[in-house]
């Protein structure tokens, strides 16, 4: 549970923020910026819900009718309004925004709303509530930090066990692992499985493949890259391991990402701008003359959600402060024979990045 | 597989409500509109993925370059153009709508990227795109309506297990009784669980309970509502089961509500207006005394989404037409004390509504 004055304090961020902006008013939906503010995660459906904050005064939560029984009401920090079926809710919401001229929206917010706000509040300037609630939501507490290590340690385990066989592989289908991992995420305490990408062989040089009907052979590098939310943080975790014999060009490549890996996660120190930490690691694997087989970014922050601020990405100046949290997961892949990925999450801190994964960083032969 | 064929007829039905609606563009991203025109999925991610769809000549998928090998190309009926990590996408989408003065957006497209838009293409105006998709998307085809028989018998079996006393109760938490009914709906083909309610006691007087800590105890009413994806089409059932002996009040609550359920189910004759099928079942419980106690719609649409047009809700004069599926579920809801829902899915059709789930309609007692 975070403590009202943990919410109240965040709210005040927020607020220093939306001035800055010149923010009037913020409306918030689904996604994570409702829940951190004040803990009510909206459903994911046509009825609208929607938090309303103003620069200054009462904040309120417009809710379904027949969902105001799942709000855990906290009357310090919200009222609650709720709607019935047959009333439009965005003229609720319009009216709460009579007099702002400028209005932040959740990133996630499903557009069919703001759509439906635009007619009513024309000439209004529209801008996203990511900007000022992000730099707050950036910098983890110590028990988000903690939240984030427990939910490391869980995959960690399960990591450990695929890399000691433990999760039979040859002859099952990428489907069938993923719904094994699916499951020891479910096992190891997360609420919820967000990604369980399984991919074997040439499949493995699609970075966000689909795990399918393919079946796993002898000797094939098995990329898989899992992780879920548990106690309201994510987990992240991307190892390979290979079902026999490990070919030279394979090792060769793996031990070229396993120091770009290593080398990232030692760049992120604060004050450096994000985007020197997807430098440090574009280097190794470019020396090494694998550069355009590393097609994505090196990394994406994490807290509530899975990928969030900040991102590890050329362009991004964003300074590293102590309690970000984010992924450092290079990766090569050859298209049409085989890929790799070797991803952890780091907290930077003052003393240094700070490693939150730990289980094994080797490509591991696991007995086909 | 869905033929080329069908979704070229997809196509053009939907450019023909674009030129009624005066729509000259169609942007679709994550949610059910794209996958319907090609079959192909947004990952749900900050990284944009669209298809922009003009009044006429190609279409265009713009897509994360690492997720292309994801996309089961059909060069017939779209292009793909991949972004790189250091292109902003929505500079793309931007250029492709060049010359549209109104663009029809997809519902659950994250409003992070329609703001992007609305500064990139000013004195533009904006509709939802559900008016222009969804007129074909309610007509369910032969092979739409097979997949939700199948999807429906699925979850049929489970609850004839609840009814059979082969689920555990009593003694169990909520949770685990959602879980249970999660790893059963998985069990039974789906792909993806879309939400497993149990609700026990007063808990069941929230609609929209979401399964807690709370044990389960003797002679108390079980409100369970699960449904999940299968093949692509959505299942959706509430079943109420006693642990032990039913109370006189519930019996006759329940008694009510099992008229009301048939009688909007048999309401739902082609040509009626869908406002008509939530006056059918809200007139049943009104008569009875339980009117302020039945505290939403009747029902909604049902198909690739758990929730999708057409809604059974006072207000609501779209006609029914042959093809449309759709939920009734009439519930009583007393606050503090218990609650009920009982629902089916139902496809109208010429020779009448015809009912896909026949799981027992009683109020069943299971030994506690």
């Amino acid at each position: 549970m975070v403590p009202l004055s943990e919410y109240q304090r965040r709210l005040s961020s927020v607020r220093s923020q939306m001035q800055g902006h010149g923010v009037d008013t913020l409306l918030l939906s689904i996604g994570h910026d409702m829940p951190y503010l004040i803990g009510y995660h909206a459903m994911p459906l046509e009825r609208l819900t929607m938090l309303v904050v103003p620069a200054k005064g009462e904040l309120t939560l417009i809710v379904p009718a027949l969902e105001e029984p799942r709000v855990h009401h906290i009357p310090e920090l919200f009222r609650v309004v709720p709607w019935n079926e047959t009333v439009e809710p965005l003229d609720l919401v319009a009216g709460e925004c009579s007099g702002a001229s400028t209005i932040a929206v959740g990133d996630q917010m499903w557009s069919r709303f703001l759509v439906g706000l635009l007619s009513r509040l024309p000439n209004m300037s529209w801008t996203r509530a990511n900007d000022v609630v992000s730099p707050a939501r950036m910098v983890k507490g110590a028990a988000e930090i903690a939240a984030l290590k427990s939910a490391a340690a869980a995959v960690d385990r399960i990591a450990a066990r695929l890399q000691g066989g433990d999760i039979e592989l040859v002859g099952r289908t990428e489907a069938e692992v993923s719904a094994e991992l699916s499951r020891q995420l479910l096992a190891e305490g997360h609420e919820k499985v967000n990604f369980a990408i399984v991919a074997a062989g040439e499949n493995a040089a699609s970075p966000h493949h689909h795990p399918g009907g393919r079946i796993i052979g002898r000797d094939e590098i098995v990329l898989c890259d899992f992780g879920g939310t548990m106690n309201g943080y994510c987990s992240d975790i991307t190892r390979c391991v290979v079902t026999g014999a490990i070919s030279s060009d394979v090792a060769a490549a793996w031990s070229v990402l396993q120091t770009a890996q290593e080398i990232g996660v030692r760049a992120g120190v604060v004050g450096v701008a994000c985007e020197e930490v997807d430098r440090a690691t574009r280097a190794v694997i470019a020396e090494a003359g694998y550069g355009e087989y590393f097609v994505h970014r090196t990394g994406h922050g994490i807290g509530m959600e899975e990928h969030e601020d900040p991102y590890m990405v050329e362009g991004s100046r964003v300074p590293l402060a102590a309690g970000h949290a984010y992924s450092v997961e290079p990766g090569i892949y050859v298209p049409g024979k085989w890929g790799m990925r070797l991803e952890d999450i780091v907290v930077a801190t003052e003393q240094g990045p700070l490693r939150l994964n730990e289980a094994c960083h080797d490509l591991v032969s696991v007995a086909a």
